[in-house]
This record gives structure tokens, C-alpha cells and sequence, in this order.
């Protein structure tokens, strides 16, 4: 199959990535393109999530535009029932037993969301799939959302692996003049890139005093800030964030005297140059006050959407000067060793694919 | 002359197809390209209807931008009048015998439409001209209206020669069970590809239940359903269809028993992949009340419009995965044999066009 | 450096063309598209305009969606600021003396207007600035707007050179028939392409008659009116419009019998097939009431407006046609001499080029 979506891929192909929320599946099939294939998903036999190509064998109409019977997938122009292995399973009056199959992708439903590997079928490994502890918590609270943003995934990567950028386009929020004067150290931990800041004896800004008081801790005096970003592969990156009192040891104090949280962000490629970005806050305060999660989703729409202009118009920069060499500063690292490992497993999947082709 | 629409051509250009309606052409010149022509269509002396190529030959400028004045279309920008024969009648300080002409292309108002035939202005011959016997009798009235639509002509020629899709697009009008359950037969008659099928016994669909009631027919009891389409060249599709009470001859059934009309449609190319979708019924019952005709225009238009959405994520979904083979069905059949017509049809073109270019 | 919007130019480069309003630079940086060069202007030290590359050297993020902090523009990204030479200024926590630059283009705030020099920065001579008389005179006022307008900067200097357009485009404020009727004359002035028609004893249209009433003059009265289009390059284009009482001398008239004013047309390319239009009126008349320059302001936008329907359409049909020739009548006399000179001057500059490049 050649597909001019997926002719170039600035992705790894092999990963598991996430495809939507539990919560957007629910009775009819959802259309959405994934590492450049369109794909439909659904919810078959029991509820068990399915992934299929979103082409009908039969005409090409997308099957997401059919519905759900009996567990099956019914294309929504002429009525070819689709099993979720991607085989035709009938259609009135025809026999279908030759059809030629669909690609159906593996595909697990866990910690909220649906996960799909484009890649291998064969290559599918359940156990691949990012292990989220916190969401298995219940002394964790999660709440998130998701974005539509016209720019290379690796961007949205870049800028989630250097924080400094907060200190001017969320200037009002969570930007504060230290975090730049902070110094990053940026390491590879196992298969994790890790790049970090400590701002010790600052003050707190608006979204950290909001978080302060929801955790019943005073907002006004000076307290140690952390954030600790990691990214993993395909194109996942966990940020651990928080506050704590003055000289109570950071990160590593006692919970009662800090307010914490992940910033959790899923950056599924979609084509070359867009994507959609899964992005939430996991949480250890307030955990059972939905309004607190409420106001969490809302301030942190609102901070990420900053990021969207900025984003989008340096992608129309940079495909307009596609020869400009970018700078790698130490800032940059975090971002720049994603890459590599990004490039690496690219590499490492072409590699194989010209053992399997020989 | 090269041009880009028309460089390549995937529809006879000898041929008359439907290019606007009566209603359309009033005082102003309507701009529309037809078959990748950019066409300008205008009421010339006493009436007359004429269409040239939108393109001053002074400046480039579109006429359709134009006015109309003592018969002469007079560019908006400059003022060249042409004439309907394509050369420049006048232009205020200027002689104009030596300007270039434009193309005028062979036009014909008939049956409440006008009719171009794009091709070599030669081999226009008004005989070749679809008739329809409904559009000249007094016994039928006629509702209709236009759609544009972002794909391939033929997708909707497919479309309209399988009516298997009314189970599925059209659920809850037209649409029944019965139609993908019965037998479709396809056959070529003389220059018409046939495709049809009939439902006996069955309940009438919403739709027709309508129509029952217009016709003073009871219409919560089984019918004889029929459906009869017909394609000719270059791309219309007239489909006969009716209920009929149970057992009185369906099709063959005395008019005081049944309920029938004549699906109308004009498909007409625009570019490659959009086209003017012209479409309407003519019926036999009720002819003189126009609300009946407003009714099953406001009920087809809706029908029509459910149409839409899947034909054009089909056509993306085709151009995304150009070298998929679909598959060819016994329902696809009317499609497929349609679509041989037209291929001969072009090929033979091409062979006139390769013999007199020798 | 390649850039896909400067690959191709049909302007000159080493020219002042006006980028943007004095009163559009406030606050923030302005980016702005200018000859293909995406660019960013600011008011620096000192309210000092200066016009870089809108692009940090950092990471490609656009500098125009910066801000402005103790004269330097302040990427909005990660920081960096850049001084007005292009240059890397500071980063917090960078050493930024390696950082390489970008460029910077020449810029003058003159005549309300900033001027841009987007070619060789060793060539921006001040003096080649084009020059405004009423811009420096208490005797005329001004007033004006900006259009954005989606074709071809030639084709808006092809309709300013031929005023005729006016009787058909304009109808109803300053077209009139004996516009198209009266002859045109086109000359080479020194360094300006002169294109003129007078109509002597007419009846003032619309535009004229309020013009004529502001004057504190008769408006029923025949006058005598004249139209005097003056290109000169890169893409400007001054007219002097005016009517006189008839027989008192026509444009030589004395001040006291006539209104007249000169039509302001800065024409800068942004891309090969769009430009800014920079449009206005300086007057002679009404020169301290406000309100006078309101309403021409509104009438000349509403008037200028009327254009740019035909001017993009043109531009469609001249993209779908290229290889078509358009006529050059007597008429375009003024567009074709102003392209003429245009062609010599890019000429001029590949030449340069050539010898600097050997």
C-alpha cells in the first residue's frame, strides 16, 4: 500500500501512542488520523476498543461515517459489516468471503485512554505501552484535554522539554524570572531524557499559589519550585512540577508541606506537520474536589493555548526557511536528545525493515 | 490553448451537458466553469442565451463580471463588448477587428435548462440533445435544485446507479430494508445502462407515504416498489421509481394505483474532482399544486444533502490512496458499466482528436 | 540564505517601498510580509523604527509575536533580544556573541509612512526616498487606508495607469462616460512614467461634485476635469485628479475655481501573487476639517474596494492561463511603460549581481 500520507515518517512507527479518550468513544465509530493513517475507532463486541483502516474495502467511503451493529462495524454507504480484524464479515446479498482485508491496528484501552500502534502487528507488545502509576492511584486526581495543533509533533516535544519558554509566553500564570535564571540540567536516565530546574526561595506564581491554597498551605511565603520534565518515547513527556515550603527539602518534602503534580502530554503525531496534543494534570491535593479539577483543566487550557500561535507560526517559519540552521543551546537539550532518541528508534525500525525485506 | 483545468479530462467533451438553469440566466451574466472551462453564460439579443470563454481578451479580466448592454456583453473592467460569436464587437477609442476572439461554445435553452456542449464547436448537434418527454407534457410537473460538490462527477454516477445506499444514507426517508435484500439486474439498452430492481409487498418509506397520500392513495398498506435508473451520455441519470398496491403490476400498474415520478439528474463536471450536481423530480401526480412540488423539492434537497458528506470524504479518501483497487460488485454494476460507457466515449474522442491531428 | 518566497522576484529589490503607517507601529512589533521577506518592525531606542527578519535566530520562532523591553526586540519564545542590527543582544543565561545574525533591513519613518529597503543594505541611499511635497506642506491634508489585496502588485499599477476602468468599475462616484471618450496620452517624464486625459466641459460626477461643494464651488456647472497618472518605481503611483470651473484654464486653473487633489497608490508587493495597498487622498481644499478627510477616506475606500473583486479574479484567470497574451491597446499605454521600467530596474540589479558575483 503506498499512502501519501504516510510516504515520509518523521515518527516511530513501532510505539504506542495515544488515539483519543474513552471518554470520545462512546456509541459511534471516531474518524481521526493517526502517524498519517486515517483511522476509525470503535467500540465492538463488549465494548472492546477496534481500530481499522478508515477505508471500506468495497468503494473507499470511510467507514467512520457507518455505524455500529451487533459489534460490527457497518460501512455507512452500501452496509459492509467490517469484523474488527479488518475481514469483511457480511453484506447483503454478497458474498464477502474474498474481500480484500483491511489493516486493523492493535489497540489497548487503559488509564483512560485509547492506545494505538501503527506499526508491525506483530510487533505489538502490551507490556510496550507507557506504565502510568498515578493513574492507578487513588490518591491521584486527573483531568485534561486535547488540542488540534498545525506543527511537527517534535516542536510541541521541544517545547515541553524546555520550560524556560514559560517565563515569557505564560508570563501571567506560570512564568516567573527565575525559571530562566535557573540553571537546566538535562541526562538520559535508562530510556527516559530527563531535563531539570530547581528554583529554590522564589515566590509563588498565580497557578502555584492557586495550587498552594487548594493544598491548605500558605501562598505568600517564599517556597522551593521543581519542575522535572521526561520524556519518553514515542512522544510522551511527564513533568513533575510543584512547590514546596522554604528549605523542606523540594521535590523530596513532605508531602504535607508541598503541592505537586504531573503535567501529563501525549503528542500524537498526525501528518507530517500537525498533531494532537493529549494534555492533562495528574495531582496529589484535593483529589476528590472535582471543581478543583475543573479549575485546574481550565487554567492549564488556558496556559497551553499560548503556546498554539507560537507554535503554529514557527512551523510556517521554518517551512519557509528550510535550510536555517537552529541553535542548540544547553536550554535546548532536553529537546535535542528527544530528537535523537526519536531518530534513533526511526533508524533502528528502517534497519529492520531492510533485514525483513532481504 | 493550454489550460490548466482542462489539461487533463476525464469526461466526453463532445456532448451537451446541463450548465445552469432557465431561472439562473436573468439580466446578469452568471460565471460557472463547466468540464474545467471557465464558461460565461448571458441572455444575448432578444433572449438568446450565449456562453463564452470568462476571459477578456484585452486584459484577462472575467466577463462574468460584465454587463449586459443592446445584447453585447461589455467587460466590467474596460469596457470591450463581445459579441455571442466570441469576437470584440466594440470598444469606446479602439478598432477592434483585429483582437483576438475568444472560444463561444454551442448553447441551447431547452426543457427549462441550459445546455453546453464544450467540445469542437463542429460537431454540435442539437439532435444529440436529451429529451425528456416529462419536461414537453402537461400531464407532469417538475421541482429541482442544484448542489455543489467536491468530487469526481462519476462518484455520484455510482452513486445514483446503486441504490443500495438509500438503506444506509437514506435510512429515514427512502431508505428500507428491502432494497439491499432484492436482486438488482443491470443491463445495457441501446445507448442507456440499466440498472433495476423491485421490492413487491413491502411497506412504503416515508417518502412515499407522502407521495400515497398525494395521490389519494392509502399508504399504510404493502406496496409494489419499484426503481429503474437510467445512465446515458455524458452523465445523466433518470430514475423511474413508484409504489404500487400490492399485486396490481408495480411499474406496469394503472396510474389511479400508484404513486411514480422520475428522479432527475444532471451530473455536470466542473474540474477533476467537483461537480454541479443538478437534481429534481418529475411526477404525475398532483401537477397542479405547488406546494406538493415545494414539499418533495424541500424532502429531495434534504435526501440529497445526506449524500454529500460521504461522497466527499470518499473522493478524499480515493486521493489519498490512489492506487487502491475498489471492488466491483454486483450492485456496482450500473457504476461500472456507466463508467465503460464514458471511457469509449472519451476514447473515441481521442481517436477523432489523433486522426485530425494528422 | 534560500527562502521560498523570495525565490522568484518580479520587483526590485534595492528600492524604499512603504512597509507600513506611522500610526500602525505602536506598542507592539508589527510583522509584516514585505517583497517576500517576512519581517518584523518595531519602534526601538528611542522610538528609533528599525525592520528585522522575523525569525530568532534561536529556534525559528516569528519576533514579531515579542515585545518591546529597553529598545530591543524581545523574542517571545525563550527570550533573546536582539538589537537593531540583527544581532544578538542577551539571553538569560547565554553567552550570545556567537549567536549568528539576522538580517536587518534599512527602514525611514517619512511622510507619516515607514519606508523599507529590502534589497542590498549597502545601496539604502535616503535620497532615492521618493518625495511628497504636500506631505511636508501645511496647504494640503491627507488621508488614506490599506487594502491587502490577493494579486499581483503589477496588475493594481496596470489599473492605476488607465484610469478608463473608471467609467465601468467606478459607475457610480467618479466613472463617467467621457472618460473612456476622451483620448489618453502616455510619456516618459525623466524617471516617471505620465499617462493623461482631460475632459473639458462635463458634467462632474459624484466623488466630484462633493469635492466641488467642500470647495465652497457650484457642483451643477460644467467643468473641466483631468487626470494626470504618475508612476515611478519601485510601484508608486501619484494622481492628480481635479475639475475647474469649465474655460477658467482646467488643471492650470486658479485655486480659487477648481478642487483637485492627488490620489495617493504605495503599491508594495508582499508575495509574487499579493500586495499591500496603501491608498489616500492629499487635498488642497477643506485642508483643517477633519470631517472632509473622513468622508473621502470612507468614499475612496468604498470606491477602491470595487476593485478588488475584478483585480483577483483577473489574477485567477491570468494563473489559469498563462501562456494566453493580452493586448496592449493605447489604453494600457501607462501599465506597459510602468512594467517596463520595472523589468529594467530588476534587469539592472541581476547585472550588478552578476559582475558582484564574479
Amino acid at each position: 500500500m503506498t499512502d501519501k500520507l504516510s510516504a515520509e515518517r518523521p515518527w516511530p512507527r513501532n510505539a504506542w501512542y495515544v488515539a483519543c479518550t474513552s471518554a470520545e468513544l462512546a456509541e459511534k465509530p471516531l474518524g481521526r488520523t493517526i502517524c498519517g493513517e486515517r483511522m476509525v475507532f470503535y467500540r465492538g463486541h463488549e465494548g472492546q476498543v477496534a481500530a481499522l483502516e478508515d477505508f471500506c474495502p468495497h468503494r473507499g467511503a470511510p467507514l467512520s461515517l457507518g455505524f455500529l451493529r451487533d459489534g460490527h462495524l457497518v460501512c455507512g454507504y452500501h452496509g459492509l459489516a467490517m469484523a474488527c480484524t479488518g475481514h469483511a464479515e457480511s453484506m447483503p446479498g454478497q458474498r464477502v468471503r474474498n474481500f480484500p482485508p483491511i489493516a486493523a491496528f492493535p489497540v489497548i484501552e487503559r488509564y483512560g485512554f485509547i492506545w494505538v500502534w501503527p506499526g508491525d502487528r506483530a510487533a505489538a507488545d502490551p507490556a510496550k505501552l507507557h506504565h502510568l502509576p498515578w493513574a492507578e492511584s487513588d490518591g491521584w486526581a486527573y483531568g485534561g484535554g486535547l488540542f488540534h495543533i498545525a506543527c511537527d509533533y517534535r516542536l510541541m516535544i521541544d517545547n515541553l522539554m524546555d520550560l524556560t519558554h514559560e517565563t515569557y509566553v505564560h508570563a501571567s500564570s506560570i512564568g516567573q524570572r527565575e525559571i530562566d535564571e535557573a540553571p537546566v540540567s538535562t541526562r538520559v536516565e535508562g530510556e527516559e531524557v530527563v531535563t531539570s530546574r530547581t528554583m529554590p526561595a522564589v515566590s509563588a506564581p498565580p497557578f502555584w499559589r492557586m495550587a498552594l491554597r487548594c493544598a491548605g498551605l500558605p501562598e505568600d511565603e517564599p517556597v522551593d519550585r521543581w519542575q522535572i520534565c521526561r520524556f519518553s518515547l514515542p512522544s510522551h513527556v511527564m513533568i513533575e512540577v510543584g512547590v514546596a515550603l522554604q528549605g523542606q527539602g523540594g521535590h523530596d518534602a513532605d508531602p504535607a508541606v508541598k503541592a505537586s503534580s504531573i503535567v501529563v502530554d501525549f503528542i500524537t503525531p498526525e501528518t507530517e506537520h500537525s498533531h494532537w496534543y493529549f494534555w492533562g494534570m495528574a495531582r496529589q491535593f484535593a483529589v476528590d474536589d472535582p471543581a478543583v479539577t475543573d479549575a485546574i483543566r481550565e487554567g492549564q487550557g488556558r496556559i497551553f493555548s499560548e503556546d498554539l500561535a507560537m507554535l503554529e507560526e514557527q512551523q510556517r517559519n521554518l517551512l519557509l526557511r528550510p535550510d536555517r540552521r537552529l541553535l542548540k543551546l544547553n536550554i535546548d537539550a532536553g529537546g535535542v536528545r528527544s530528537r535523537m532518541m526519536i531518530e534513533r528508534a526511526i533508524a533502528g525500525e528502517r534497519g529492520h525493515e531492510t533485514v525483513a525485506a532481504q
